[in-house]
């Protein structure tokens, strides 16, 4: 699914305000928050079956992982039962590494309806958690988080897996949900403290 | 959006699983709750700016309302702001109001992939907080309950609210989405202890 940068902008603000913008529509102003050196960073990557996590401690000359893993939920399992385990799970993360901030993906391709309705539900049983945690939340394009750590925004899974363990400095390749999670986290991490022209968006 | 029966069991089917239904996929027994005469349904219509709650108590010679409402968040919020807001509500009100089973529209209707995730997201925030409290959830598709509540399946929502409000003898119509709410737990409450060829679908 490609998309123009004006068709990006439109479902941005679409996906903000839940309706199509129109002149004087008001827009939230995308917000920044810097976090410190010690500070941590939550990327998420939510999906019904596999919950991509990881936390990443902002330090100098690198960031540090703290945890990563995936959520698995069975197929035997009810929808609603995987999201409740969703929830449950990802409260009890957030209390134990309290990060300043968490990453999601921005704007995230659904083949057809039933799988954004399915994708929706598990993303917002986990942002929900994180925000009653009141955890400032903020959404990163896919392309975005390509560029910033690997080059370009093209690159492929296995890439983006492989530049994670690099810049974490890690023994082996994390698995492909959680690599995704902490690309989101080391992503958030380098918009940090420099300018931006499109800023990761609070949500 | 008309479907026919066949797509609607489709979508139904990969609602379910999450993927499309092949030969010989393992596709859930949809299973059955009996809510007993002073048992409580809670029929739920999630939003992310209003999400329509009502809970009804099951007694002869005709159900009765306990607590019905609409939660509002402003559009001035962020979307995970929302969502935060509809899991703590619903937490307090199912904490108060115990509900032997919940009752969600079984097909709902998105007009695009932005729209279907953001109705998607505030389900799962939804969901999650109600399966995390041990409470069954039932899907009831819409043309169902319209035609359990006014008696067919294209009713306007006008019709639906005045039917609701004759059902439970109410003084006045309830909002709309609360109505939408009342209609659902109504609907589970008629199918409850009747043979159905389409029983309300556990998730």
């Amino acid at each position: 699914m490609a998309i123009t940068a004006q068709q990006f902008d439109e479902l941005q603000r679409r996906l903000a305000g839940g309706k199509k913008a129109t002149a004087g529509a008001k827009v939230p102003v995308p917000e920044t928050v810097s976090v410190p050196v010690g500070g941590t960073i939550f990327g998420l990557d939510p999906s019904l079956r596999g919950t991509g996590f990881g936390f990443v401690r902002v330090l100098k000359p690198r960031p540090v992982l703290i945890a990563c893993g995936t959520l698995r939920c069975p197929s035997s399992w009810t929808r609603s039962r995987c999201l409740g385990h969703i929830a449950a799970s990802l409260r009890d993360l957030v209390q134990t590494h309290k990060p300043d901030v968490c990453a999601v993906e921005g704007l995230f391709f659904a083949q057809n309806l039933q799988t954004a309705l399915i994708m929706g539900e598990a993303r917002g049983a986990a942002l929900a958690v994180i925000a009653e945690a009141l955890v400032p939340i903020f959404e990163i394009a896919p392309r975005k988080v390509k560029l910033a750590v690997v080059g370009h925004g093209g690159a492929q899974k296995i890439a983006v897996a492989k530049m994670v363990q690099r810049m974490l400095d890690l023994a082996e390749t994390p698995e492909p949900d959680a690599a995704d999670a902490l690309a989101l986290a080391l992503a958030f991490a380098q918009e940090t403290g420099r300018h931006s022209l499109t800023p990761p968006k609070r949500v």
